[in-house]
């Protein structure tokens, strides 16, 4: 199958991209490389060195023999998106290419407007793309599970039949989206689900959960295919973050209470879904919805496990919840139709807290405790100078092609 | 109360600002005039003829002794913005000032993308803006019931409980909108929601139906003061259109079978709604959703009340539907919170349409009957030239804002 894999320089796009190269698909990997320019901007880095994309791809060739196709560029410039989707005419696209940091989105009024329009430009403009040039094209869209919120009954897989005084329809479950970034992917799920209804395109969202973990069967094959590995408060992600605080020696931080539950999975589940999904594509017309996680944990039962894989004399601290968000809620969210179409889920034990341990404690002089400390708080996003002392304004390349349409 | 009006040169922020300087209270609008040139681009103007906005408050400053205060700028400017709010303190802050119309939305690509950018940034930097100066003041936004689409369950005020598997929660109404702009209105909602539960701001979200006529109290007092009547097949309402159809000698044009059904309201319940929203403001961090329409009906039922009003010699065209929607639907929405606050609905009959006809009779050498065309066809907006022939590209006034931030 042909494939482009936009955003295919990311911390989840690039093993995607490698992965569906492995398993004998062409690959073309589209990436303004905004994300490393996130890192100048937060003072951080990937704790796991990352070679720049074209080497990434030239040593895949190298070792593999197969060619992944790199072309760098803005999705929010339609003249490029269109040339790129000529170029390469593919049968399939996998849409990785948002900025994905809940408290990036959250930093002040420019990093908000710059994730919302980002994001739902460049989605807007793949789907005129895709309803110009080929409404055949099967479009795999990264949304997260997040948009729910965290509801008092149970999360369906993108959509609820609704009894209602005495009659009954199937419609969108109801989103309360929690950050600006959250906001962006249900504003994205809306304009995908009318694309798919209006010109016949073919799409599935993918409501992901939080992904943990940093190796799969072909990045671990050479240091040069390895892929970001964040811990920032910025765009770490929860346990990868617990495990490089128990590595350094620094408390595992819980924001507020810690009961806060959430859906979780490994990234050899998040490649291989992304394959299932490309495998088993949506019909003409049809929006559907897979929510993309294998397991449910609370913040607490993370850390406990982190403590229990790693040794008892980690400490947990509770801090003040930087977000809004409910510390007890109910959650039970439906997850049955990757599995359907053949998952095997890497469930989350000892074992792999350990495996990701050892990768961290590789690169623990790397480990910089400064960036860890969580400094963006919801509430305040509004005040006139936001809530932390980022030195830069958010990225505007992706406005300025906006602008220049 | 001081209100600042947003969109108040439009056809109905111009008239609520009138009523509500009429009723004491101290206004101020804030316009960046683009109407006006949406007009310009696609070749038409209003039917009855409107004064520029600084000769409207002139002319009323005259008439009715009360200043409105005119402030000509971006609201995707967010230091215009900012600033203007500092100056004039709102208590209240009426937000009309987007792009409004669902066909414009379709044209092509980039009014699709202009339609989005506009509106959730202009609403976005609102947000700021009000969290940021001051959070007590009450947001009355204008959303749309079209906002709902037409699910096969009755549609409930924002909000609907639902049982699921046992359990019960009261959750946000899913949306179905149809168009790029009725996806805006949907972003917004979500957008205005999460900022009220986040900062504590304080919105009502007016969900409003089809508005028609043109006459309010105020503007009926000197011609400087009428308001825009839009006809086109781009910004004309069905009602208004219809009427100039039937003076004009020309078929009322129906879209497909004509069952499609929709809440529809008077002008003078609108300003009259706004005004209700108003005095009765929603509580510190509430988000809630009044439905403004006052009764449904079907196009072919507002055809035949033309008919019936006008005379049995107009005919009644039906035009394959431009638009992708359900031609035959179930339709029964919940509109009782305005009601229960005190608004009395002009209710649409024949003494309103003839009214109406005798306003479109004064200036019917002005009709173009080519502009009552429809060129806009939702299935083909995003093929290569989009859908109309407009001759200039979506204004690009507001999106350079936006990049240089």
């Amino acid at each position: 199958m042909r494939i482009m894999v936009l955003g295919g320089d990311g911390y989840l796009g690039w093993p995607t991209a490698l992965h569906l190269s492995a398993r004998g698909h062409d690959v073309t990997v589209v990436d303004n490389l905004v994300r490393r320019e996130y890192d100048t901007e937060l003072g951080t880095s990937s704790l796991v060195p990352i070679s720049d994309v074209q080497s990434r791809a030239a040593r895949w060739l190298e070792l593999s023999g197969r060619e992944i196709e790199v072309v760098v560029g803005e999705l929010t410039n339609f003249e490029f998106l269109e040339g790129s989707l000529q170029a390469s005419s593919p049968e399939a696209i996998v849409h990785f290419g948002e900025q994905r940091s809940a408290p990036y989105s959250m930093i002040d009024r420019s990093h908000a407007v710059y994730t919302q329009v980002n994001n739902v430009v460049g989605n807007l403009n793949l789907l005129f793309a895709i309803g110009e040039l080929d409404p055949s094209i099967h479009l795999v869209k990264l949304g997260t599970m997040g948009e729910y919120g965290t509801p008092n009954i149970d999360i369906e897989e993108g959509f609820i039949t609704i009894e209602h005084k005495g009659r009954s329809d199937t419609l969108p479950f109801p989103k309360q989206p929690g950050s600006f970034y959250h906001l962006s992917k249900v504003h994205d799920s809306h304009n995908i689900a009318f694309a798919c209804r209006t010109w016949g395109l073919r799409a599935t969202d993918l409501n992901q959960g939080i992904v943990y973990g940093q190796a799969t069967d072909e990045t671990v094959l050479h240091p040069e295919l390895a892929t970001r590995f964040d811990y920032d408060a910025v765009f770490g992600t929860v346990l990868n973050r617990f495990i490089v605080q128990a590595i350094a020696g620094y408390p595992l931080t819980v924001y507020g209470k810690g009961n806060q539950t959430r859906g979780m999975l490994n990234i050899r589940d998040t490649v291989r879904c992304i394959e299932l999904a490309l495998l088993n594509p949506a019909a003409p017309g049809e929006y559907r919805v897979f929510n993309q996680f294998t397991e449910s944990f609370s913040i607490n039962q993370m850390a406990d496990m982190v403590v229990a894989a790693l040794g008892s004399d980690h400490e947990v601290q509770h801090l003040a919840d930087p977000r809004v968000e409910l510390e007890d809620h109910y959650y039970n969210a439906a997850h049955t139709k990757l599995v359907d179409l053949g998952l095997e889920p890497h469930l989350l034990d000892g074992d792999t807290i350990r495996a990701l341990a050892a990768i961290v404690e590789t690169w623990r002089d790397r480990i910089d405790l400064s960036v860890m400390v969580p400094t963006i708080d919801w509430r305040a996003a509004a005040s006139p100078h936001g809530t932390t002392d980022a030195r830069a304004a958010a990225p505007t390349i992706g406005l300025q092609a906006v602008a220049g349409r």
